[in-house]
């Protein structure tokens, strides 16, 4: 159900972003508030059922990457609520370019979110290694994207702070897929009881 | 030990920009391992003893901040390491501009970070306050890093690549700084068992 809640706010943040749609932009930024007490709710059951059931070796674990999923979604949720107040920050400003490969990377990033989640459900440590895998195609597409936006930026300085908003976007929906890879790590612990280590980007 | 270790990696992540110091920016990155070993250290200890000891209120409350405190130290450790492979990247570029706000910066979120980890040991309540409201400070200076950085791009498009560089080390430390504060508010909760609501920047 959180996942839900997050993966629509992605959609949302994006909807807002691509139609200069402020409602929705302001609609994301309240309901970030819902995702947040989740967190805080699926912590509390966790540690409730830690400290009274004491449960042993996988079901613990189990429990463990609940509390982890929940902080990983948590986060994701504030990237599209990010992606939501640039929208409310360029305003009515016309788009700088039509949006194709930023809302692209936004839905590669929802789909793998629900397949991490999925893996979650079905504890499958095969699917959690594709989506850990995928996350190099967005961050091939963020780097297009960068690419795209520094050859604006140089052809036209006064289109530069537009650009930027943009870069901002992209940057938060490639965090939001390494996040993906995130939950993925946690599943293939949960399920082997082995940490694959998390690559940090530059700005992560 | 950890957050100490978090510091250091900080220090020594802008010294090597600063610098242009490309071995210590690889050791940092090499270093950010060991920092995550200690998160899961941390965790396990934490579950272990909620498992075993079934704490009542405050004393659960401290095991679940000290979770979230080796996990917020443990993404601070990554936003150093992130700072030390800009430098890398930036590999033996000529410097944009001598670097003044942005070791300002750092030396600001340091010092809240030390801030926010006596707070926590001696449960304190007023100075996790303080920290919380000193986070509007580098939001300012941020702010005028990233308009700093955005004039040089249009007076002289050919430094774009190069300014860019320095906005993500100048974004990574505004993450930190604001990762102090989670730690504030988590401080909070321990002490007086209120959540505090984070608030999410655009690009969080």
């Amino acid at each position: 159900m959180m996942g839900s809640m997050v993966e629509k706010a992605i959609g949302r943040s994006l909807e807002a972003l691509k139609n200069r749609d402020l409602l929705m932009a302001e609609e994301v930024v309240r309901d970030d508030d819902i995702i947040d007490d989740k967190q805080y709710e699926i912590e509390e059951k966790c540690i409730d059922l830690i400290a009274t059931q004491q449960p042993m070796a996988v079901d613990l674990r189990t429990l463990v990457t609940v509390m982890h999923l929940a902080g990983e979604l948590e986060r994701m949720g504030d990237y599209a609520e990010g992606i939501a107040k640039i929208s409310l920050m360029m305003g009515d400003e016309p788009p700088l370019k039509p949006l194709i490969d930023i809302p692209r990377m936004a839905t590669m990033a929802s789909d793998m979110l629900r397949r991490s989640l999925d893996a979650f459900v079905n504890r499958d440590v095969v699917s959690s290694m594709v989506v850990r895998n995928d996350d190099d195609e967005i961050d091939a597409l963020y780097e297009q994207v960068y690419r795209e936006l520094l050859t604006f930026m140089l052809g036209d300085p006064t289109v530069i702070r537009r650009a930027t908003y943009l870069l901002w976007a992209a940057h938060n929906i490639e965090r939001i897929a390494d996040r993906t890879t995130n939950i993925a790590e946690n599943v293939i612990y949960m399920v082997t009881g082995e940490r694959i280590d998390v690559v940090a980007s530059p700005t992560s």
